[in-house]
């Protein structure tokens, strides 16, 4: 049965490769002054950095800087960015560069306006202040934070890396240009990043109207298909583009909405990245096939079916569990020899000393509603078969 | 190569069976004056009117109202509902009902905004004036004026029927159980409508993004699938809902970003419902086949190949040629068997006599740059082949 739902994605996006000269005018709509979030600097050496400054400064705004967001992005940057709005009185957050910027200036966003300690809202110890209005330039096709209210925040020193809504951003540039100079790695992270949120939706015991089910399956098809392309040509447009796109429509809610199955690879690679500091991507890339493998049953089959079928272009006469086996084996094809991922945790220098407490947080103490139900010993087992 | 686009679907929606408490607060964010709009007073007969009169009330809004919108909506309700809208000082449009209703509705919305003839907005005399908001609660699943900014607007005088662009509903509220008691034509009609739609994005010469291709397709197979079901079971759930949910995606804008090639049955069967007055969707059911068997040639035939493969799940082996011709046979027994519309003009009484009239004002007096280009006689030689 489908349940009820409320359609909300107020994000305006300008797709393509000459839209920057909207940029100040949309910034213009919220105010006069801008504070600029970005990263490590690589929108400097790409140039990016210059052409927005020089769109600023032609529509007369005024900009203030945070840079130095982190990858698994800090609570201290947020904290920083939200005394710099109150100190400046800043009108509108521009955030340049990937998921981590994005997911920093969203959080600032709604710190600017609480003088508590900005973890209490990622927390939700206190309900979402209201927020700033956020505008973003994407610089990598990956979490699809420009197109929805969802923000992961990490607090290094307790461990912990937690999900929160504040607001969607309102207005996204998403150029597939600027993810030309997007390296291997970290496409290829990205683009398992874009994988696993359309197959935390799809692989669900929820309802799904066809026309979505159908939708999805199309979004796991260019991304299989347009990943390798862009790491074989890094300035292919056309594979730059149709990832970027996947992205923002994997996890917008388009897809989700009705379904109250709750994921499971996200969770379990969120514990992951808060102890290791690993990339997000590369997480999801080990335990994904590991998860299917401990999912696949005679109930959960033919959801594996219908992925071989519709996805991959197996043959429909396949049985149920073989197809689900040839599923897993097409994952792990996919993530470690053509997206050339490391396939294991040892590879990557992690042990099971954490499992356990990863484990107990992963399922927030009880059990996981998910494809497969979830509690603590399940995903200890599933962390044991990515060594 | 994918042209650049704006993205821009502010629309929020209530999708449901439960959703109605919600009317209320919605409204009172633009005010406490509204305009209910509506037709024929079908939403009487259903308890729908008393219904939403009550969450009025509950609200503490007051109520005026434009009833009696027509099918084919005309200019003249459009001046009377600006007349009220600036009489009563409305804060907010309310439109109850179908396509027709809403359109309308849409065109006050801008209108009351306006001191001159309302026409002039709908023929893009003047630019469109900033609009009253609009709120909508569909009573059919078929035009997808619910989520967009698109209005056609009959002037029966001069046998007009014209699109304009206004803007689109603020929020829209989708209950499947509100198309419940939508008759068997009104379904067909409807559903032939919303294939139409995507059909007309879909057979095209411009890039697609695969993703999107693949999303046309399931909402295609969605209609072709569902609105029989809907016709044997009028208060089937799942078959509302899909139709309902494919009618909004079908036509927001969201298929079609990018593509700059013209539609080619709707102007066509815009001319046919003005001077015949006709219902829409049966126009469409009319003109699509016969408009495919023209349009259909080596050049253009590998698209039909696409569809004969991807949304009829015909064999992949099939020649493109034949492929063509599999699909023009499919959906004539679509539209007339399987929904039980009328297959010819003759059926309905429309002869040739004003043929060369209408052919001349759908292209434009020029050549309507569609999936194979058509000029005047091209028109003229289609609505020969549906006598």
């Amino acid at each position: 049965m489908l349940n009820s739902f409320v359609y909300d994605i107020p994000t305006k996006v300008y797709f393509g490769k000459d839209q920057m000269n909207h940029l100040g005018p949309e910034l213009r709509k919220f105010g006069t002054r801008v504070l600029l979030v970005y990263g490590g600097g690589s929108i400097k050496k790409t140039g990016l950095y210059d052409r927005v400054a020089e769109e600023l400064r032609d529509a007369g705004l005024s900009c203030f800087e945070l840079s130095g967001v982190d990858p698994n992005p800090r609570i201290t940057s947020v904290a920083q960015g939200a005394n710099l709005c109150r100190e400046h009185g800043i009108d509108v957050l521009l955030a340049v560069g990937g998921g981590s910027v994005i997911d920093c200036a969203k959080v600032i966003a709604a710190a600017a306006n609480y003088d508590g300690d900005p973890w209490d809202i990622v927390t939700q110890k206190v309900p979402c202040p209201s927020c700033l209005p956020v505008v973003t330039i994407l610089t990598i096709a990956a979490t699809g934070s420009e197109m929805d209210p969802g923000c992961v925040i990490s607090k290094p020193d307790t461990m912990d890396k937690i999900g929160v809504y504040t607001q969607a951003p309102r207005v996204s540039f998403l150029d597939p240009t600027h993810t030309f100079s997007v390296g291997r790695r970290q496409t290829a992270c990205g683009s398992a990043d874009i994988l696993s949120h359309v197959m935390e939706v799809y692989f669900s015991r929820d309802y799904s109207m066809d026309m979505i089910d159908g939708f999805m399956e199309s979004m796991m098809r260019s991304v299989l298909k347009y990943a390798p392309v862009a790491l074989a040509e890094p300035e292919n447009y056309e594979a730059r583009a149709n990832l970027m796109w996947a992205a923002s429509w994997a996890i917008n809610g388009f897809i989700e909405y009705g379904k109250i199955q709750r994921w499971a690879c996200h969770p379990m690679e969120h514990e992951l990245s808060a102890v290791y500091d690993i990339t997000h991507g590369l997480g999801l890339a080990i335990l994904t096939p590991r998860w299917m493998e401990y999912a696949l049953s005679e109930q959960t089959a033919p959801r594996y079916k219908q992925f071989a079928v519709n996805v991959l272009g197996m043959d429909a006469g396949l049985d149920d569990m073989e197809a689900g086996r040839s599923v897993i084996e097409a994952l792990k094809l996919f993530f470690y020899d053509k997206l050339g991922l490391e396939s294991t945790f040892t590879e990557i220098g992690i042990g099971d000393e954490h499992f356990a407490a990863m484990a107990e947080k992963a399922c927030g103490g009880s059990v996981l509603n998910a494809f497969r139900p979830l509690a603590r010993q399940d995903i200890e087992n599933i962390f044991r078969m990515c060594l």
